[in-house]
Order: C-alpha cells, then sequence, then structure tokens
C-alpha cells in the first residue's frame, strides 16, 4: 500500500496514525502542499481535486478521504478495533467522530485557510469567516471539555478514531494560536495528554 | 424510534429518505428552527448543541448526527443495502458520500447561512466566504457532472447513501438560488432525474 501524503497536513496525520494504531505497513509518497505538487499535472491524475491523502492499493486501486481510507483499514485489518464492535458503539464513535470533525476540525481548518500566511495570495481568504469560526470554535471546545469530565476519550472509555480525529484538530490548530486553556478546558487537556502518550502520535 | 426533526431542513431529510428507502416505520417530533425551537431548553438537553435531527431509540438512548443514525439504521435493517456490500464497494461508497459532504452540501449550506434572510440577525453572516463557497461548489458540480458521464449513480451502478446526501444538497441549494444549469450539467441532471422519481424522495 502506498499513502500520498504531506507530513504537515492534518488529513494526512489522521490517516498515517490510524495505520500506526493498526501497525499496517505502507510505503508514502510525499505530496507537498507548500511547493503545490498537490496541483501538479501527476497527482490532478489520481485526485482530479488535488486533495490529500490518497491511498493506492497494490493493484493500483485508490481510494481517496481519509476517513474512507480508515474505514478500508479497520476492515482489512480489524484489530484493535478503532471503528466500534456492535451497531450501538459504531454509532457512537461515528457520532463523535463527526462531531470531532464538523464542530473541531473543520472549523480550525477553516480558520486556518482564511487567516494563514500559508495560503495568502493561493487561495482566496474571508478572515470575516474566520472570526465567526473562532467563537464557535472555542464555544465547541468549551462544551467538549465539559464532555470530558465524564469519560476518558471522545466516544466512551477507549481511543478510537474520534480521538485521532479530534487530537489531529488541536494540534493543527497551532498554526493558528489556538491552544487549550488550562482554566477552561482541564479535561480536553488531561485527555490530549492521555492520546499524546502513544506511539502512534509520532507517525 | 422517534425523529426529531425539522421538514425543511436537509439533514433530516437525509435521514428521513434513508428511512423510507429500508421501509422502516418511525415516529417524528418537529423542532422547527424557524421558530429557534431548536435553542429551547429541552431539546438542548436532548442536543446541547441545538443540531437536528436526532433519533430517539425505544429505550430512550439517542443518536446525534445524520450519518451516525443512518448507519445505525443500515445494521439493524441491512435490506436494501446502502452503505456497500464489502470492503472496497463500502470505501468508495464512503469517499463518494464524504464528497458530496464536504464538496456540494457544506458549501451550499454555508452559501446559505452566510447570505440567506433566513439566518439575518440570527446568527453572524460573512458574505465573502459566500462568494469564495460558491465559486468553489460551481467548479465542483462541474466536475461531478464529469464524473457521471460514466455512470448512472454517484458511487456506481446503484443508488446509496451516497446519492442521499447529493440530492439533499442539490435541492436545499435551490433556497440560495443554485441550480443544475442543462448547458454545463447535462449528466447531473439525469442523475437528478433518476433520484427523484424514488418514492423515497418525498419522505
Amino acid at each position: 500500500m502506498l499513502l500520498y501524503q504531506d507530513p504537515r497536513a492534518p488529513n494526512p496525520r489522521r490517516v498515517r496514525i490510524f495505520l500506526a494504531e493498526k501497525s499496517v505497513a505502507y510505503d508514502t509518497i510525499e505530496v507537498l502542499i507548500a511547493t503545490d505538487q498537490h496541483l501538479s499535472v501527476d497527482y490532478r491524475r489520481k485526485h482530479p481535486l488535488s486533495l490529500l491523502p490518497i491511498l493506492e492499493l497494490a493493484d493500483g486501486r485508490i481510494i481517496r478521504e481519509s476517513m474512507a481510507i480508515c474505514r478500508y483499514i479497520e476492515e482489512v485489518q480489524p484489530e484493535p478495533n478503532l471503528f466500534g464492535v456492535d451497531a450501538w458503539e459504531r454509532s457512537q464513535i461515528e457520532q463523535w467522530n463527526r462531531h470531532a470533525e464538523l464542530e473541531v476540525f473543520i472549523p480550525i481548518m477553516q480558520i486556518f485557510r482564511n487567516t494563514s500566511a500559508y495560503w495568502q495570495g493561493r487561495i482566496k481568504q474571508a478572515p470575516e469567516f474566520a472570526t465567526i469560526m473562532s467563537e464557535i470554535l472555542h464555544s465547541r471546545l468549551d462544551w467538549l471539555d465539559r464532555e470530558l469530565a465524564t469519560r476518558t476519550y471522545m466516544a466512551g472509555d477507549r481511543f478510537t478514531v474520534a480521538d485521532i480525529t479530534a487530537i489531529c484538530a488541536i494540534d493543527f490548530g497551532k498554526a493558528s494560536k489556538i491552544r487549550l486553556q488550562p482554566e477552561k478546558h482541564p479535561n480536553l487537556i488531561a485527555w490530549h495528554a492521555r492520546c499524546a502518550e502513544r506511539p502512534s502520535m509520532k507517525a
């Protein structure tokens, strides 16, 4: 298996951590967004929207979208389970993975896209939207902190894909000076420390 | 089962169509966003973020997030299959469902949220961001039209959850005057007509 990825981008990191948790071996090809390698003719042939990552299987078939890749890996390498073991747990992990993505990951990505020097002059930016997203994000972090007062991980008492989504989002937030605050987010900070000590986080 | 929903909102419609395809019986409670019923103390007790829909099971357990609800239904009522029958097909349906959501559904929602009179004065709006989203959306619709030149449905040769996401997005686009154009989107228009004739679309 071959992962096309950028070592600095948060979506490829979700997949790298997932693969590390599964102890799945794979090769990588770097596609650096900073130097517009994702816009090359060769890469667009694999992904017409120039998004990262993609997973290429040994027979040449391609899977796009981080969560489609992770779900495929979950099926070919079921242990350790990261998406749930029965219908109810799977629904709860999906719920929390989507909360992590829609309420934390996407707002943080939008703040970065609409304010960073990294994207300035490369895409159209709307800083006013980033300000709105920032307010929403902070209310979401406060809410997540309250949620984590009564459990150790996003979706319950064990590490799952929902934690991978949330930690990749929060770590990427540093690029936009978004940080967990000790006085407001003690439970999120404890959760982050719990996740951060996993070997997969270095992937 | 009890679905808390708003008949005009696109996310509840995704779930209603899914349940209709599955011929699953359920009751509904209307939570009208137009009159701020989603912000009531009672509803916030069920969903602290005031989002719709939620599914309440007979024993009182709650599932939030449309796709978590649909996945749960897929497990308790497997036929007709809407998420894929093996690891590869499931990865492709997930890929296209995410493309439909991230590249079409969310841009259309953001255009509506940031420009509509419906939300004016109720949430902060950034029309400049809607203009950026609108450009991206139109390039995505052109791309999807090219994709649909070689197959009948979003993820292949049969109707799946990816089609539900895409049609709910495109139909909701009308509220922001977003319409498929005969000269640019002949394949999307044929796909839309193919989906629209299904009885589930009236759900």
